[in-house]
């Protein structure tokens, strides 16, 4: 079974040289999450276990369900289920007639589709015209980033245990931690940092740096944009619609944060020395 | 704009201690496919573009749509878009009225498992459920084993420019290299490879290794499996749920695949000395 730490042990055979013995091995957990709105599926998560409630709310809150946090009367583990993999999200009645419309929004815009020729591209068009430029203008210095990569790693209990796990780190400019989240998934590492601050009336979360492991996608970027995140780092590459995003929302993108080192992929007007 | 490479220049601001200069970087290139079941949107994936085909059928492949390559009247980008990012499956007749009823079936399921308590655990029960024991039974060596991320790494292009993109790779038994694929997303690299082969006409592809760089999930693992791959490696750790799933499908599941050592999750048997 898993325990608190988002780790859990199973048996393994370690093959070294020419030599091979049995040992036990800890994981990261994995394991389904079903996010409800009320008593309806909204989607399943494959995530690590822990901060269940944080996630549900960022969610909701990524996809744009909800616009702040007092549009959420609730997010409950789900009590009739034993084994907590289950969390339902009560919206407040406004929110759920707002939902409906949207819906049937979204269905005629998938009828529309159909017509081949441009649907791809407007609709990532119109993801990027939906997101305005981001408005924080802070600074933060050189020498604060590229201490933060150390900083989540000494707060990251799994990773630690298991060399498998993301994280997603939410710094002040100062480079105070004020929340970090793990999970095998790092878009649900970003929504449990964005749902934990929501959960706090703290969205948009400004001024602040968002610092995620491994690399940037085009996800990444759109999540941190919603909840207000002008600054995002990351220990490794960003893709293509990474910095594209970047720019056309004037957030500051770093990747290859490293000790003494970074590559600034847009707007290093934010970064002093 | 994206080169054949899978890469492409943006401009990076290089912060290495106290200096500052403007430089070019490639960077993996992420774009959105639109995956459509004749004329009717099926998903948008982000993914880096090429081998846009492979993506599609594996895709259809391992969502289950299709059960082999004959089901697939033809897979090819949509004419009418002027920029590549449709790509339209046609079915066989037999398989569109099979189809029709599963999508019927599906709604009744979305309709039960909308009471509250088991239906996160159903879920995925019935997944491991649907899936058969793998039956490939064939013998790799350890040397074999360890030599493979680097010859992965050897034919990843675009990587070695970016150090941005995961790779998925199949290798015969004796360490052949079949076909690698890469994609800024993992779970397209692997619906790539399978997709490849699947149009090739070999699928199940047994016996067969594959490879995919970073991690195992439940997901690589359940692709994995759908397509008769019986040995899956990995050159980090593998989560709680892909071990679970190699033991009750009988797979082979190797983790920190790296020079002269490996950590064997689930059954060694198919790895001799």
């Amino acid at each position: 079974m898993a325990d608190s730490s988002g780790s859990t042990k199973r048996s393994v055979t370690r093959f070294v040289a020419q030599t091979c013995e049995r040992d036990d091995d800890r994981l990261a957990v994995e394991e389904p999450l079903e996010i409800r709105i009320g008593d309806e599926p909204l989607a399943v998560t494959m995530r690590t276990p822990g901060h269940d409630r944080d996630l549900a709310a960022g969610f909701c809150f990524t996809e744009g369900i909800v616009r702040d946090g007092d549009e959420l009367e609730s997010v409950e583990p789900c009590a009739e289920a034993d084994y907590g993999n289950i969390v339902a999200v009560t919206l407040t009645d406004e929110v759920m007639s707002r939902r409906a419309k949207q819906i049937a929004g979204a269905r005629r815009e998938l009828y529309l589709s159909s017509s081949c020729g441009l649907c791809g591209k407007q609709s990532i068009d119109k993801i990027d015209q939906q997101m305005d430029p981001i408005r924080g203008r802070f600074a933060v210095t050189r020498d604060t980033l590229v201490q933060l990569p150390d900083l989540m790693r000494a707060a990251q209990a799994t990773f630690a245990q298991t060399g498998g796990l993301h994280a997603a780190a939410v710094f002040s400019p100062e480079g105070d931690l004020k929340v970090l989240r793990e999970d095998v998934g790092r878009h649900n590492a970003v929504d449990k940092v964005i749902g934990h601050q929501l959960l706090l009336g703290d969205v948009p979360i400004d001024p602040a740096v968002l610092l995620v492991s491994g690399r940037t996608s085009f996800e990444i970027m759109q999540k941190a944009a919603m909840a207000g995140l002008a600054v995002v780092c990351a220990v490794s590459a960003p893709s293509s619609l990474a910095v594209d995003f970047a720019v056309r929302t004037a957030m500051t993108l770093v990747g290859f944060l490293r000790p003494g080192r970074m590559n600034v992929y847009h707007d290093p007007g934010r970064i002093v020395s």
